[in-house]
């Protein structure tokens, strides 16, 4: 292990100069012009891992190819086999007027790395990678078999693969996913994240008069389909926020005390969090903690609301129609086909005849949770602490990775999330960055990480 | 008067073919490039009043010219003197593809004229002239002297028309103005309105987070503007359709008996009103017909909601504001300034620490009523009478006619609306048309109108 960390520590600015030549490709996802940015960056990435001295392969799919690097097979067959996610497409940079150095030319500022995809997800699997290469490259044995598993759409939102996973089964067998594509709350929380909320997305909407009305003509005599709206949804969420629909909580699976005792270490700042987001108060469910609030409890966000005239002045009508954007966050063992059916359903019955309702179901993603207390978590938590020298938190994500369910059916395998960024990285936004130190972090981690899960 | 209505009915046919000549005119006011349409309308429209026989000016303001048109001067100081207003601008014809008919190629089919201003309101005033006309030229002595006013922005508020009031206070001194720029129930219910209501117009915005936030990462421990708008708007309106605003009745005049007892003469189908606005029910203020809800009570409208994402598909953010345009129709007393007051204190009042409230106040406008019991109001149901054959029934209009009011307090002079449309005319729609049967009618009315009022 010391020579691996010596390597790591010898090759620092080699590994620094690398990485910004990966974040230099354009390899956004989402805007066909950069088809040909995609293909090169995963050309190029295939030719770094064979440098590295994995078995590379660059597979074909129906869209962008999944690159799978590993490492060279060992004799016995009862070695463990641990595999990492990671994707090489990043978000679109726009708008670019707000980046102050230009997103894909990397740059950097102090202790810390401007670019797109840096930290989302370049840097952190770029990590990863370079951990494996100490092994190679000073020729210590590494105690498990890897498989990178490094994909094209993830910001698109992994279309292909789970039809990968499938085709792929029986290569991807493995006894368990480790996914660096989070954030830590500091260098001195490193933390595992043991669970992600789902999501339930609908689509509502009220249809009233055949077509926008004279208000003063008809005003009075009909309903109107943005105040029914606001009446439906305004009923949907109580003062203390707790969601009013029933069964909604049914089920929610309890909260352990273990669970609480350990979010009760993630650091929060209220006035900190307050300014950052540029709210003059908190808002959440009365009788949990902001932190409990927005990563191990459901939620309901209006996201988008739509009625009438939105332009410059007024005009006198009652809009022949009201709709708005719904997203649920779930959290264990909610489902979200069962929630759409829930919401449906409530909406049906607040509904009332002067207006015609519907409803429709949007993407859903289930919640995740893998047990923090398996042998697997408590060795990834017996690594943080040595990589980054601190006490890990266990926490749970407020987001949903869906993939992680998709690892979870295909290939039956545990996912654990060891986020390597820093909340203030910027991921889907202008100025992304990834500071150094938690580049450092991450490959020490990565280096110590795969003897503690071996020795489970 | 025998010669009057004679004339009338001989030159019928001359009168449609005028009537269509006046349409053909694309004299729309919101539209810049039909500038000198209007100009060309406004010479056209001279040419003719000067044709019947009318002291005519071309008035210029600094908007469109306004026509006015008098009775040549009689000798004696005491006669009374009635003016009459109309506007020769009209509303934009588009979407074009809706017409059946070229909307400036006025096409008569059966009974019935189509044409862009035809009833809004070319035809209506049209009639009036062409009730003058047969008085001038039988040599029919008029009982009183009239002043035709008619002016060319009405469609875009009436801009320049206060000023032109004020500046032409003391030729427009008169006993009553006449205005037919209405609907009648239908030509069995001719109808006297002896009121309008107001209208107050308010922006409402809600602002939370500085920008979207992502609805995984924070949703849960801060507030969704959007559902705290729903929330407040939702709690304006009971369930009985009462307005939920403290003191928001205080200034409304109660309704007489006798004014409901004429109220309920007005003809009401439930079940075709329904199908013609396309609703599955109606709804409305408890304790009030359709009729009086729609007419006589003051009623608020949401006419817009904007919030967050409304693109397709769904985006899982927190938005960061949410607004909605209102409206409230006002029936006597009730002052627009006041009631803006109300709303916004009420608001203020509803919302929680969590969001930033800003409230715009936008236009306008006082609502009207003159008594139906004054004696110059018997005297235009008198004549509605005798020239429909049916009992007229007295009427207030759910709509506002601000100019109305500002005759009132510049010249402080009563208006009487004396509408000649019909409710299938598509005023400020495709299609908009005027039925032949209303055009005689209505200038059989304006022939025996003067002798009626001129004897009060």
């Amino acid at each position: 292990m010391e020579t691996v960390e010596t390597y790591l520590r010898k090759h620092e600015s080699r590994f620094i100069d690398e990485l910004c030549e990966y974040v230099r490709f354009p390899s956004v996802s989402a805007q066909p012009k950069h088809r040909q940015d995609l293909a090169n960056c995963a050309d190029w990435l295939v030719k770094h891992c064979q440098q590295i001295g994995l078995d590379t392969e660059r597979v074909p799919t129906d869209g962008n190819p999944v690159i799978l690097a590993r490492t060279p097979r060992r004799r016995h067959k009862n070695r463990p086999h641990f595999l990492i996610y990671g994707h090489y497409d990043v978000q679109p940079p726009e708008p670019f007027e707000l980046w102050t150095y230009s997103p894909f030319e990397p740059t950097r500022d102090g202790n810390v790395i401007y670019g797109r995809g840096i930290s989302d997800n370049k840097g952190q699997h770029f990590a990863h990678l370079k951990a494996v290469e100490a092994y190679l490259k000073t020729d210590t044995e590494l105690p498990c078999d890897l498989t990178f598993l490094i994909e094209g759409e993830e910001e698109v939102g992994s279309r292909h693969l789970t039809q990968f996973l499938k085709t792929h089964r029986s290569r991807l067998k493995g006894d368990a996913l480790i996914i660096s594509d989070n954030a830590i709350p500091g260098l001195k929380h490193p933390a595992l994240t043991y669970g992600l909320r789902g999501v339930a997305a609908l689509n509502v909407q009220l249809n009233g008069p055949a077509r926008d009305l004279h208000s003063g003509i008809y005003g009075g005599s009909v309903d109107n389909p943005a105040m029914v709206l606001c009446q439906m949804l305004g009923q949907l969420r109580s003062k203390n926020g707790r969601i009013n629909i029933p069964n909604f909580y049914r089920e929610v699976a309890p909260l352990t005390r273990y669970e609480r005792e350990q979010l009760s270490n993630v650091p929060f700042d209220e006035r900190h969090y307050k300014k950052f987001l540029g709210v003059p108060e908190l808002f959440g469910e009365k009788g949990y903690s902001p932190v409990e609030q927005r990563s191990v409890r459901p939620t309901l966000e209006i996201n988008g609301l739509t009625s009438g005239y939105q332009g410059e002045g007024s005009k006198t009508i009652i809009p022949s129609s009201a709709s708005a954007k719904l997203t649920f966050r779930l959290v264990p063992n909610q489902k979200p086909k069962a929630i759409m059916d829930l919401v449906k359903n409530h909406l049906k019955h607040l509904c009332p005849p002067t207006v015609r309702l519907s409803v429709e179901y949007g993407h859903g993603g289930e919640p995740y949770i893998v047990s923090p207390q398996k042998p697997l978590a408590k060795a990834a938590l017996s690594a943080l602490k040595q990589a980054y020298g601190y006490d890990p938190i266990l926490m749970r994500e407020g987001g949903s990775i869906p993939i992680v369910n998709e690892f979870k059916k295909v290939l039956n395998v545990d996912t654990f999330l060891l986020g390597l960024a820093l909340p203030d990285d910027n991921p889907h936004s202008p100025n992304e960055r990834f500071h150094l130190d938690a580049f450092k972090k991450g490959m020490r981690l990565s280096a110590g990480l795969w003897p503690e899960l071996a020795s489970v």
